[in-house]
């Protein structure tokens, strides 16, 4: 059981300029993190990348071998700078051409005569793709293997990971219990050494944070172990009543 | 002079459980790629990982042979999660030891017989690094060769970026341009490829957006030379102006 679940990581490849150059604030990571929590699917690694396709050929390759499953976003439109297709086709070493079902999909999207030769362009997959369906704007993303490629759009992104779902075999859902407290880091942070050394499975977050002018720590919790959390909380709980910490919030 | 630009490249690794299981939205990149333009030096890669020793080091040591500048963020705090110091000292193979002047400086910022244990932890670095200043909550970060540590809250880091600019050898300012149109991707982007193919050193994006319910596509142009940059513009305005294609804003 622990060995199934320890394969159960993924990552993300982010395909764009855009947020490399600090034009675009990529807020993927959150939607697609916290859809995989759900899943009981960690997220292990994230890389941003430019859009340079020998870069996407060789992060895919090397990504893809580490992790159970790998998403992309970005890079599936129909303008110069969109190679995810064509990239991921070189890395998976296939042939990069029309998808018949994607090819219907658009041509039934578009009026008589508006199917052009860059919408035509989104219709390309690398060769017995599988398609993940867009509800929101028809061109649909497509996985190979364990690779995933979705839409950088991030409205389109999200509508289209419910999709998703029965592609995806995953575990118990990943849950996390958040204690924020009045207190600074250094307070805290023998005690919390000592509750973690005991709590292996489980992962014990500490961050410091601004609020109203008041400083305070959130101490965050995680496992896909329920009972795990609520022991840990009770150890944490014992040292944060002695040392007389006001809790501000518990959820 | 082409050469040495093109190693002006440099990477972030976010170090940081927080980002990857979607608690928190990692702003840091966008300040400082943005501060990184303004120094010539081209943001190529980012990666986020997890708080594990074996991966923070592999990561370092993978990335600080790739790119001319690596900057770190998150894991410099007192806690046990904290353990970005420890860990660049084991990349480089260096003793983990306290840095005399960064003690003194926490000494000095902390009351008498506060400095505990865990803000004690904040003075160490590897062996010889130098300090990154730190003007909001005096514990400094620090630096190791090409390799750049800073904290993970966004508004200590971004106080702290400014005091690095001596230390980083930059080159001509990376600018870029915005044209945004009432249009869709798939209308100009056999037009916008030829353009790309004729500006080898400019980078043109094509970002669709949807604004109060309408869409349109921003191209966004990057160089560092301005020159490069006037010349794909009238290029550009050239097709959009024959296509009939409405400019709704240009910066």
């Amino acid at each position: 059981m622990k060995k199934a679940n320890k394969k159960l990581h993924s990552a993300i490849i982010i395909i764009g300029n855009e947020i490399l150059s600090g034009r675009t604030q990529d807020i993927n990571v959150v939607s697609i993190s916290n859809w995989l929590n759900g899943l009981g699917v960690k997220l292990q690694e994230v890389r941003v990348i430019p859009d340079i396709e020998k870069v996407i050929v060789k992060t895919v390759n090397e990504v893809r071998k580490k992790f159970k499953y790998v998403f992309t976003t970005g890079g599936i439109g129909p303008t110069h700078d969109d190679i995810t297709s064509k990239s991921i086709s070189k890395a998976f070493n296939v042939e990069y051409c029309y998808h018949a079902e994607a090819y219907k999909i658009l041509e039934n999207y578009y009026e008589e005569g508006k199917f052009n030769i860059g919408r035509r362009k989104m219709a390309k997959t690398p060769k017995n793709a599988g398609l993940i369906y867009n509800p929101s704007s028809a061109a649909p993303g497509f996985f190979i293997k364990n690779v995933f490629c979705l839409p950088g759009v991030p409205s389109i992104l999200k509508s289209m990971l419910g999709g998703l779902n029965n592609k995806i075999v995953g575990g118990n859902k990943i849950l996390s219990k958040t204690l924020s407290l009045r207190t600074v880091e250094s307070e805290i942070s023998v005690s919390l050494e000592k509750v973690q050394k005991k709590y292996k499975n489980l992962e014990i977050g500490s961050y410091p944070f601004f609020q109203q002018e008041k400083i305070g720590v959130s101490l965050v919790m995680r496992s896909n172990k329920p009972k795990l959390i609520e022991a840990c909380t009770k150890d944490i709980l014992k040292f944060i009543i002695k040392k007389k910490i006001k809790i501000i919030t518990r959820k």
